[in-house]
């Protein structure tokens, strides 16, 4: 058995891990925890948050109260987060009370704003697609000179799943006032936020990877996998993928620098879109477990959660072996009503989150169909 | 997809899994209810137990509790148990209160009883070691005379991992008085309790079977298991075993014919020993999961534990079929301190119960070595 030295820092088993959210993200970070002996602390305003049902103790409080928090702090070994919108206040509040958090400040500011994460891959020699930070009409007309049409406006902070974000095509250009009214319809439509305008990348296909730095800087990575979005939320993750072995390295070395420039403690999640001749744009990375994982679950000895509960609690890494092809679909809506016959069908692992209400565009659960 | 017709008394997801008993298996059977939707309400006298880290409600209450048991039955959509030392009177008074519990009070009380669990073997037709039952030394005499020796006493209730059972050898029987004095001895260690004598089955192996029968008959099992035992204790489960594929096909039979006989809805593991001709004596069978099926968390598309929730909430039970070979090993003891390296290495999946105090004899957790 190979010797581990391992950080101070550390949650041994029955040490207690602090997880801010209580998604479905933090449901399956609290029973990885539990499988290997960790107790879960869930910091949530929701109550009835899926996280509920599988933690040791739960606090509901908003984000901002610092009685609360300072409270969470002293029961807990480290602190993790299950989305990259906690607000930087609260990590700064947690860490001034003398509480770890794992990925730490530096991560989160970074994924936190489109503008600084394109900024930040470019300074560490990660292509992205072309991209101009907009603050008004004036600079969104910059931004259309530099990126070209097709391009796509995001808002720089809190959007997911598609939300915060318009395309401007070049359909329209040439009818009269028909380029400033789309200008100013694009900049209402992103709430007239502080934004980034991003080029069009003409992809084949896009896939990310799903990696891991321990606190002494092991870095694991699992294989990449392609993903297929639908409406702007991801609809299934295939393992492995069609992409060239030497594409694959490429990849993976991409996700290491990013992991190692972070300096970074925990499960990232890097997108990629893969170009007709092999090149990679990262489109974005998730300082956290990510959708596009979730097959390590049923298809990897030590699943993405596991791997995040590790290398937060000071733990040595997994082996991100897989032994299974996978194909995970994500249950949207209404999709998770067929759970019988999902549940019949062989090879197929059921999840479901424990969401009441079946609202369209919510991730209810996911299968994955492993062979 | 296949079309299923579910029973009408059924766990829907969201629905709400009583468990009696709070231990290791109620942590993992948590887990995987948890997983598929299902919130648990764990009932278990103990507050710290290892369940209670991962259910949705608990009730610390004597299994006796009468008012307890009322309020519990009302929350959950069907009962099920992680030890068969459930007290009967509990089952029937949580059944006189509407509740369904699963597996029934039949598989219940053949399986407390180790006389019962013999005659019901022998009538359906199930080879077991030659035994009879102890109620004094002149039944005590008689036995031996039947089974000859070496000869196991037993107590016929409340046995488990080796405890309230002792050996009678033959070494000492020709030395003066020996023979009375070894019989007062035995008798003495089973506590005067009402026992069983069983014969001595000279084995090559041990092996086990973890099967499943859903509310509507379909029954579904694992690949059997080769057992290793330490004092008393199991210390490894390895699969695939050295067995003839004639002896496993003869070993599924009796485990199908078992849970038949017992018109039994969940999870069953039921132990044999394998004789040098490749046949086979069941040695006994526990009414709910079982340590020996612990690998199925790794090395199958679904677990024992998600398999056993499947069946007592009406679902459509999960394919068995194991994509990894594997070895099982229980830590036991102070053998959990070895966690740091045991997580370093390779293709070890390893599961701790939260368990804060070390004692000798107990299971703190296993590691399953996939392959």
């Amino acid at each position: 058995m190979t010797e581990y030295n391992a950080p101070s820092n550390i949650a041994k088993p029955g040490g207690v891990i602090g997880i801010l959210g209580g998604g479905q993200l933090a449901r399956m970070l609290a029973m990885a925890a539990a499988q290997i002996g960790h107790k879960t602390h869930i910091f949530c305003p929701d109550a009835r948050c899926p996280a509920a049902d599988v933690c040791a103790t739960i606090t509901n409080a908003p984000y901002t109260d610092e009685a609360a928090l300072r409270q969470f702090a002293k029961t807990v070994d480290v602190v993790t987060y299950e989305f990259e919108n906690v607000p930087a206040e609260t990590v700064s509040f947690l860490t001034e009370c003398g509480a770890i958090v794992r990925p730490g400040a530096r991560a989160l500011e970074k994924a936190q704003d489109r503008l600084h994460e394109k900024d930040f891959l470019n300074q560490i020699g990660v292509a992205t697609a072309a991209y101009h930070g907009v603050d008004d009409l004036h600079s969104l007309e910059a931004g259309l000179a530099k990126v070209g049409r097709p391009a796509i406006l995001k808002t720089r902070r809190l959007g997911y799943d598609g939300k915060g974000q318009t395309t401007l095509t070049d359909s329209d250009q040439d009818l009269p006032g028909a380029y400033d009214k789309a200008i100013q319809f694009a900049w209402d439509e992103v709430g007239a936020a502080p934004s980034i305008l991003e080029g069009f990348v003409p992809f084949q296909c896009e896939i990310s990877i799903i990696g891991a730095r321990s606190a002494d800087g092991d870095i694991r990575l699992y294989d990449p996998v392609e993903n297929v979005h639908r409406s702007g939320i991801l609809k299934t993750s295939t393992v492995p993928t069609a992409i060239t072995e030497a594409t694959a390295q490429k990849a993976a070395a991409i996700a290491s620098s990013i992991l190692s420039a972070l300096d970074y403690v925990g499960v990232i999640g890097v997108e990629f879109f893969v170009l007709s001749n092999g090149e990679l744009i990262v489109n974005e990375f998730a300082p956290r477990v990510h959708n596009s994982g979730h097959w390590t679950s049923d298809a990897c000895a030590i699943s993405q959660f596991e791997q995040h509960i590790r290398a937060v609690a000071g733990w040595p890494l997994g082996d991100p072996a897989r032994h299974s092809d996978a194909v995970m679909e994500n249950l949207i809506g209404s999709e998770a009503a067929a759970w019988q016959s999902l549940a019949a069908e062989p090879n197929a692992c059921l999840h479901l989150y424990g969401k009441s209400e079946a609202r369209p565009d919510r991730k209810m659960g996911h299968v994955t169909r492993i062979s």
